[in-house]
């Protein structure tokens, strides 16, 4: 494996170092080459790397402030030039590190993330793709909630890079593509919807048309591409009817004697199911149309669950992700728009 | 009970008279004073009645023409006058029947539906409506899909047509009322849904905020409210992803010699749970806003499934729910817009 340096924002999240630390650690001992970077408070990080007991391979880079959980991107771009955050973008810009992994304020991310690295030509605003289960293995869903709205256009700048993406990591040669939208036929949705239909079924794409909802978990398509605000709903609804599903089986087997007996049995092939779904293993989230690679961990996640989201930014590094996108929209580009 | 007449569309969904005759047979037979009108090819019905050996309480209306369920609701309006749904519309609006049940096209029954009986004073246009399972009881969701988008005041009427639907039927004093977006905070989301945001908390509703798509199953309110496009996407989403973990737990159980014994023992508590979700025990989605009931069943329902949006139209009728959301109305609407 070629050597791969990721720079670890260790302040973000809700769990910050104590999170990020100990992923860290553990990804490096079990990638080969992998290098890490962490970056923010040196005192802190140090404390848990002595209780880790190992630093080859795993680095400190200081930085003094952090961004909130709840502050603006806006203000965070402007203020906090030495947060963990930024200085672990900075890293990638230079050239220091290959990507960046936080579990931070996402709307701050974006916002530094597209100010340090710059979005590829041809591409207006970088989109969230995050991996989903379905039936017949996984299906990329984005944009996932960098934008709330997207034009034609711009939805169908999100399939070439789902595409693309999906292509480089997965080795399927040539993703089947659908647009999430309320209904099947040709005149379902609304006009923004139709007209990225038309785009994207002109371009070299596979595309197999609208899908609904449950085409996410189906497995018809390889890619999904929506807004974020519908990408975020569709996400944020599943897993809500996943959860409730979940309790509601584990209320079911405590209500008898015989129930729970039962329970005792069927817990291995419960628990196998809940590892196939659950979040923990789809943890990082990657922002496409960038000039550099930048996985988001969700806020709340555990070391387990980081070590996830640093394994998807050495994929996409070894991969070469960026770098494919921007060709790819090269030679579309080179077509002319919509041709 | 107050005797109910309910105008049946015997020619809608995929299935027809051969759904729709037993389901109106077997409510009858359950629910004192229904009186049930099978509109559609008199023939045919006739039938399918003298199988069931049953026509008390079931009246036959004959209608020669039925609407397409790929038909297009401006065609179907215009040409069908005589079909099995348009005559079912016709009977509500001059008082034979207090309300209409149709499995057909979903877009032509709201067309029909809201040329034949108008919208309540106050509404734009009507909104679909239904209750989804919760945590703990159940989460009435709307707009399903009637409108593909929905301006602020539109959402505003969403918020109390939901609110004194649930008021009515589940005799909730003051029902919770949540608005579906991408994150809780007040800054999120686009302009539409921050502007309806600010017109429901200013109303006299019992409004908790913003809500993701998992506060759909959480039970942390009893309305949802949202345009068509995300309500349906939340939907469809949130089946799908029941589907296909319903799917993983039957293979998973199906393995190995001894998960297929702890899938026997299982059975019981998980059709349990199974029942708890299936979609036919939520079958029939109202269309709230117009001057009359109309409910809408699933396409592909069965008769057990159709019967379900029998009763539905039932407690509709009996609690008045049009009467009452056009009062709430006019209460509001005296009140001045947005005061």
């Amino acid at each position: 494996m070629q050597p791969v340096t990721i720079a670890l924002d260790a302040m973000g999240g809700d769990h910050g170092p104590s999170v990020v630390v100990p992923a860290a650690v553990s990804a490096v001992e079990r990638i080969d080459r992998l290098e890490a970077i962490l970056v923010g408070d040196s005192e802190t990080i140090g404390v848990e790397l002595a209780n880790r007991g190992r630093t080859d391979r795993v680095r400190v880079h200081h930085a003094g402030e952090q961004v909130g959980m709840d502050e603006s991107p806006a203000q965070a771009l402007r203020t906090k030039k030495d947060s963990s955050m930024r200085v672990a973008l900075d890293l990638v810009a230079c050239g220091q590190a290959d990507a960046c992994v936080s579990a931070g304020n996402t709307g701050a991310l974006l916002a530094i993330a597209r100010f340090v690295l710059k979005t590829l030509p041809g591409i207006d605003r970088p989109a969230i793709v995050s991996a989903l289960p379905s039936r017949r293995g996984l299906t990329h869903v984005l944009d996932l909630g960098a934008n709330v709205d997207a034009t034609p256009e711009q939805l169908f700048q999100f399939a070439v890079m789902g595409s693309t993406l999906v292509s480089a990591i997965h080795r399927i040669r040539e993703p089947r593509v659908g647009l999430l939208n309320v209904g099947e036929e040709e005149i379902k949705g609304h006009e923004t919807v139709r007209e990225a239909a038309r785009l994207i079924a002109r371009s070299d794409l596979n595309y197999r048309g609208f899908v609904e909802g449950d085409g996410i978990f189906s497995g018809e398509v390889d890619v999904v591409v929506c807004d974020g605000f519908a990408g975020n709903i569709a996400l944020k609804s599943s897993e809500g009817a996943a959860r409730m599903i979940g309790s509601m089986i584990e209320g079911e087997f405590r209500r008898t004697g015989l129930s729970r007996i039962a329970g005792v049995l069927a817990r291995p092939v419960l628990q196998s199911v809940r590892r196939r779904i659950d979040p923990r293993n789809y943890n990082g989230a990657i922002f496409v149309g960038l000039r550099g690679t930048v996985v988001k961990s969700h806020g709340r996640a555990d070391a387990y669950s980081f070590e996830n989201a640093i394994r998807e930014a050495v994929v996409e590094v070894q991969n070469n992700v960026p770098e494919r996108i921007g060709e790819h929209l090269d030679v579309l580009l080179s077509q002319g728009p919509g041709e």
